[in-house]
């Protein structure tokens, strides 16, 4: 409490930030202080332009400053394969590793009971929908997080799709690339044992 | 680069602010988007607020929402000690250690050649002024970091007050050596007021 309503007030937002507790909103809001004149109305101006712009793509449900994102109307790519993420943030990453050409979709989430999320709440009904109705898709790749929640959606999907002509895969589970076997977990090693390829 | 315009000046905003680098800023970033309805203008407007309505007080250079700060317009609070520190927020780590009950003057830094920062940068002439101009005051503490710029600073006020009448004095036991006030715990800073030594 620093007995000024509006520095309390900005403290109180900033510790809402993941990763940010009292103390280092503190030390944030100092330096906004400290650069007043400028800063304060610099970050609230870019904090309003990503809330009237950024909006969800018609058709995967990234980020997109327009109705349609970037990837999804780009028509280079390829529309056989049809990556799933969890998060809008997932794209950047596996575009980042230039092994995917195709289009993605973005559940925005994990079916996670324990935290009251069903399908519902979700973009699934959505992917479902697309894969049924678009003839061109040959393969869904589900890119999702290698645990519990992981895991119940990729279940949860395959068995919507059961009976369906499309390719149903995910990422192999493995050993990363320079990894070390000494700070590899016993689940992965048993994962990377059941997938071992022929070399 | 997320391809979104927008996204990617908030993120240079948010990258500005201490100990937050790149990675970091995408991570705040996609918890504000996940969040656009309501945070980003939440945050706005708490930023906005803080620009507005926070000044330096006329008579210590604190924050204050008012010409005067809460402090130097207490009618209970002694006026014959006043506590000289660098940063405004360092007020508050003062206070919340219960050991002083006088007034402050805040320098808003210390002198720093290697930075270029000498004492016309910094609110010295005025401590000064108010030394001089106010009889009440008897003993001025400088409640400056136990580091070099700290010592140039307090050695440059010792030379400026030299034969003046008051008695000058400094925090002296508990505050390590290169320490900085931000993580001495308040017994600590209880102990250097007590045990201030003259210079």
């Amino acid at each position: 409490m620093s007995h000024l309503a509006s520095l309390d007030q900005l403290i109180l937002e900033l510790s809402k930030l993941p990763g940010i507790g009292e103390k280092s909103a503190g030390r944030l809001a100092h330096y906004i202080l400290k650069n007043r004149s400028q800063y304060p109305s610099d970050l609230a101006k870019a904090l309003l332009q990503v809330q009237e712009k950024v909006q969800l793509c018609e058709s995967c449900f990234a980020y997109s400053e327009s109705p349609v994102c970037r990837i999804c109307s780009d028509e280079k790519r390829n529309k056989v394969s049809l990556c799933v993420v969890e998060e809008p943030s997932d794209i950047m990453k596996l575009e980042n590793s230039g092994s995917f050409y195709g289009r993605y979709h973005v559940l925005h989430g994990t079916i996670n009971p324990m935290r009251g999320i069903g399908p519902a709440d979700l973009k699934v009904s959505e992917l479902i929908k697309k894969v049924n109705d678009d003839d061109a898709i040959e393969e869904v790749i589900l890119a999702l997080d290698a645990n519990l929640e992981g895991d119940t959606t990729a279940l949860y999907i395959a068995k919507m799709l059961e009976g369906h002509r499309i390719r149903l895969t995910r990422l192999a589970h493995g050993i990363p690339i320079g990894g070390d076997l000494d700070y590899i977990d016993g689940r992965t090693i048993g994962r990377a044992f059941v997938n071992r390829v022929e070399i």
